[in-house]
């Protein structure tokens, strides 16, 4: 019998049926009997990184199932040999739609428009728009590509950027030479050391004015001052759905600059969220038992 | 030499090169001479139906281009034999832009976090979104189905239905069965007389709760005391950039239901419409010039 360490009852509840036992652990809290026959883990979504002592309760485990899409914090928390597998496509539609949306309502100025719905005011005037823009997607995952599919529908013109070339894909150095010619930068991609602080203070002074940043990935992707300087002297834009820090706390320069549409880490988690989570462990649950290959392997 | 009517410097610029008399009128304003001559007519943009007695100064005229998608005013103003053109591919992408964004700033609450932003105020939820909704999106011209590709890609199950049924088209005889079904109703049809009132209270009834209906068209495709009952009873929601009356009048009840977005006609005028205009405008004269086919017919 296969041992399965599961966040909650509706987890087990997902996974009712298949020849698994499963024992209801967060991580953190009193460890129950019985973890040192858990080979298969799924960690609480959004707990953050687990505490390393929680990891050595576990020494039978041969796979961790994360919810979320990054996964940042855990392959240094892993012994070698245990299979990291991230939540790939439980967010990647709704994220996607997260950036598409915060990236029209900046440009459209949709948060104008619905202030002056408040006031009773029918004001219409000539906006921005995606048509014949050159829009960047640094992330070739389920998030980038979804982006590229929605912005090319609306006439944009997109550059993707993935970490190694490939067809219809440039790689990361390609980069810095490519900015001065953007409108939009959407930032898609794994956070790691190589990503963190990518998007830096040179790195948004070489984007034309009026350019607009958005960031579905990790706050820490980008430089908060840098960004906050260029967004206070109005020179470029932003949509951000994450933060470094964050939560962001209150009274942070960030909170208080033009030019930014700022909503709190919502991308992936959609109310039929769960749904999602739901189908894909059960699906991987199902693979392990058979002996069948893993989807989303990422460690 | 062609003699063609524009209305105004920009779209005279528009066609230098071109082996073209141009004539700047407005359609309203004092007759310029040489209108017995026009055979090509530009009238403005949104200035409404034109006057019987402008038309009638027109005695050579051929063809009638218009800068805008809906065209619903003209056939009874022109005599038998005038073509009709009309503006598809300026207005499309950024009115399908438009009716995206719009519904993804209600699924996902993009008002409402743009107010906790100006509060300062992190406070995360599970919104709704497109991911496995069922989305009817009624038209099929460039703004309907750039629609389909968009929301397709962030997960949305689509049924795209037009005037007659075609492979992956259902007709509009179809719809009343499907709307028990649907998450979503985006209108992107032509106004006419079988269009007007089309969404009516029973159209309404027949949506499940909680359903969105989204309407880039124009305002009287949907019954307006019917939509404001539904919405001030809490039962379906609304992205509307067009509405019936248009202009919204101060004070009236559908500045102040809940669960609107509402923009004021905003879909196709983006700042860089004018430069899709004229490069269509350029084309279509070109072409008539050449004795080519025109592109955009519809009457």
């Amino acid at each position: 019998m296969t041992t399965v360490c599961v966040p909650s009852d509706d987890v087990r509840a997902a996974l009712s049926g298949l020849a698994v036992e499963t024992i209801i652990w967060d991580w953190n809290s009193e460890p129950p009997p019985g973890l040192d026959r858990v080979v298969f883990a799924v960690p609480p979504y959004m707990a953050g990184p687990p505490p390393a002592e929680s990891v050595a309760r576990l020494p039978a485990l041969q796979v961790v199932q994360l919810l979320s899409a990054g996964y940042e914090a855990w392959p240094p928390m892993l012994r070698p040999g245990v299979v990291l597998c991230n939540g790939r496509g439980i967010h990647g539609g709704s994220t996607a739609e997260l950036a598409v949306g915060g990236l029209i309502a900046v440009l459209r100025e949709l948060p104008k428009f619905a202030e002056l719905q408040r006031q009773g005011s029918w004001q219409p005037d000539r906006t921005d728009g995606l048509d014949g823009k050159r829009v960047l997607v640094l992330g070739v995952g389920d998030i980038g590509s979804r982006v590229v599919t929605a912005v090319a529908a609306f006439g944009a013109h997109v550059t993707q950027v993935g970490r190694t070339a490939r067809a219809g894909v440039l790689s990361m150095d390609a980069v810095p030479s490519l900015l001065a010619d953007q409108d939009v930068v959407v930032l898609a991609l794994p956070y790691s050391a190589a990503t963190h602080h990518l998007v830096d203070a040179a790195f948004l002074a070489a984007l034309p004015d009026g350019a607009v940043v958005v960031n579905v990935a990790r706050g820490a992707v980008v430089d908060t001052d840098a960004l906050t300087a260029e967004l206070s002297a109005r020179r470029l834009r932003a949509f951000l759905d994450v933060t470094d820090p964050e939560p962001l706390p209150a009274g942070h320069p960030l909170w208080r600059v033009p030019n930014l549409l700022l909503t709190p880490h919502i991308g992936g988690g959609t109310a039929r969220w769960l749904d999602r989570a739901h189908a894909l462990l059960r699906e991987q649950v199902g693979r392990f038992v058979a002996g069948e290959p893993l989807r989303n392997v990422v460690g």
